[in-house]
């Protein structure tokens, strides 16, 4: 048996949907997980415990597998490298994944690829970062309010700040962490577009959706984007694979982006792993994020990334007030039957994502009201 | 959380699909498996290593679970009982699971409740299956060959003798298990009628299938069976649906069955358990057989059993002369970026099953082409 191993760093429900999209292909599964009880770990065999902020214990676990990949970004980029030197394929390599991780070096290397991004530089201090928003009045993007995000650790409005004075601004630099600044776009909609990459430079990209963002957490995901002019859908398209290209990433590329009222498209964020945006895919796609993810980790031929159905709309379940969602399925099973849901084995607490939805046809309001029924019932917000 | 732990003995591909069904549902997976490298124990997180031919094995894997299920028919019926007499939920239950293990009980009760059967009956030695065959020359069915089952024990040809003479006729008694002796039925293809039912009683109808068999294992499967009249499939399919209400079957049952030449449909064997014959939904189905087997048997309402393409095709894969499969990937996977290969982890022998593929599309022509094709680089038996 020559089939390889492949070890992923990082418990949490992506690489419990990785490992899932792994079993068919017959590759083995290793993963190295925070505690026995994370997400993934209730479903893998091949479970190692540890922190993943210490080198000897990413070394070990890197031992005997063929390839690393993540769950998340946190790995430290010095980590990375030193695995890397020791001759161990890590997908993606930290030369990509550093600008994941920074967002910084991320606005740095876009700029200079010529990937339009929202106005943006590293500030010092409060009175820096108005000094950005004053530098921005003059072409009518700038002046207050500007975001303000910490280069490393944000995630789903973490890490980030909106803020409207040079007083609001005092909070983001208390951590000690590099702050940028960047314009408040003025967008119509979020969008992403998907990705994936082989170290071989085979690329497909899967169409571009729109993403609705609740409270700064992703709420619902529309495949494909609707009323997306065919040439801004290319644009978006051809820049993801351009971003790809450039920083040499392999794997699942999430590429968030704005679209502003004036027809422009601006990047947002970037992630290098399966990515919520693409969760759509694993009912709505010939391949799925995930299953594309392994084969070019693997550095498979990639499958292909079309949909199946003319609207696939995702919906994440986010933790209420009732810990037991499973009695929720008889109705939701019930009211749907091309309903999937995808649940993550994580304890219900308020506002945490805890699985989503999928559902699909041909008429886009249907669909919608499908999956976010579905996901507000689970949730416990409607009752019928 | 009350999410449910489902436990399902037996570690072959079954379980282990089974299981990469059941990780959306995010219920908890128990395996009771032969050994821990048995198909599904490679991927499973919680294992139990033990004998499914033991009540004190069963008893004690079975405690903690919330239902029982199966990857194979062979737990002895008596244990089954015992465990139901113990109040542990089985489904099927052994009522409905005898019928999917002892031949001559399931002819007996499907002639019962009117389902078409090939002529059979038990025979006690080789001279009263010369006597059977004898007895069929009336009505212009019988005589040699007939066909010999030992009526417990039996798959994929295991367990079958095509016999034509009273000389022939003593191999299948050596074993000391009853026999049938059944007509060698003149068909002109075999069909698949998969449906799934729930202890509710709800249950849902599969597209009726044509299997291809090679030297008594099934090759292929054609998703929908090619110009099948509209009232056989219907036929075929209110058949199943009956076999199942009457026979209190609970989660999937394939009824396999030949169509005759003259246009009538029979039934050929039953299995209650996900079957190769229905290995297409996992990607051509809205709910794959799988995921529905989980549903009924934790007494959910059940997904929606329709096509996703007008074409599936599943093509089994064996083992050939070569051990290493991984390798082939590379060419089935850019040769048909809609393939779906699915292995289980298993060693290579010649002739075993290891694994399957699938792909679908609009042209049955090209269809079954890309699936062969597939099915026979991975074996070895074709090099480009």
């Amino acid at each position: 048996m020559t089939f390889p191993v492949i070890g992923m760093v990082g418990g949490g429900q992506l690489a419990r949907m990785t490992h899932e999209a792994g079993i068919p292909l017959g590759v083995r599964f290793r993963l190295l997980s925070d505690t026995p009880q994370d997400s993934a770990a209730q479903v893998v065999r091949d479970v190692v415990v540890g922190d993943y902020r210490d080198l000897e214990t990413l070394r070990d676990f890197a031992r005997g597998c063929d390839v690393i990949t993540f769950d998340h970004e946190h790995v430290p980029t010095e980590h990375l490298r030193a695995l890397e030197a020791e001759g161990i394929p890590v997908r993606p390599g930290a030369e990509a994944l550093v600008h994941a991780q920074d967002k910084g070096v991320m606005r740095e290397k876009l700029t200079s690829i010529g990937v339009p991004c929202p106005r943006h530089r590293i500030v010092a201090d409060p009175a820096d970062a108005a000094r950005f928003a004053r530098e921005g009045s003059a072409d009518g993007t700038g002046g207050w309010p500007v975001v303000l995000k910490t280069v490393r650790g944000g995630y789903d409005g973490k890490g980030v700040w909106v803020v409207r004075s040079e007083e609001e601004a005092a909070e983001p630099f208390r951590a000690g962490v590099p702050v940028l600044a960047e314009e408040k776009v003025d967008f119509v909609r979020e969008l992403a577009a998907n990705v994936v990459r082989s170290p071989h430079g085979q690329a497909v990209a899967y169409p571009v959706v729109e993403s609705i963002q609740v409270d700064g957490v992703c709420d619902t995901v529309i495949a494909p984007a609707p009323d997306l002019s065919p040439e801004l859908s290319a644009r978006a398209q051809e820049m993801a694979l351009t971003v790809a290209r450039e920083l040499g990433v392999v794997g699942h590329l999430a590429v968030e982006l704005f679209e502003t009222r004036d027809g422009r498209i601006l990047v947002n964020e970037l992630a290098m792993r399966p990515h919520n945006s693409g969760h759509w895919t694993q009912d709505g796609a010939v391949t799925s994020q995930f299953a594309n993810h392994l084969r070019a980790v693997l550095d498979l031929p990639l499958g292909d990334p079309r949909p199946r159905a003319p609207w696939t709309v995702m919906a994440n379940v986010l933790g209420g007030d009732y810990p037991d969602m499973y009695q929720g399925y008889l109705h939701c099973m019930a009211r749907d039957p091309r309903l999937k849901i995808h649940m993550y084995g994580k304890d219900v607490k308020p506002g945490r994502k805890v699985g989503h939805v999928t559902t699909y046809g041909d008429d886009l309001a249907d669909v919608r009201e499908r999956a976010a029924h579905a996901a507000a019932y689970l949730r416990g917000t409607i009752t019928e």
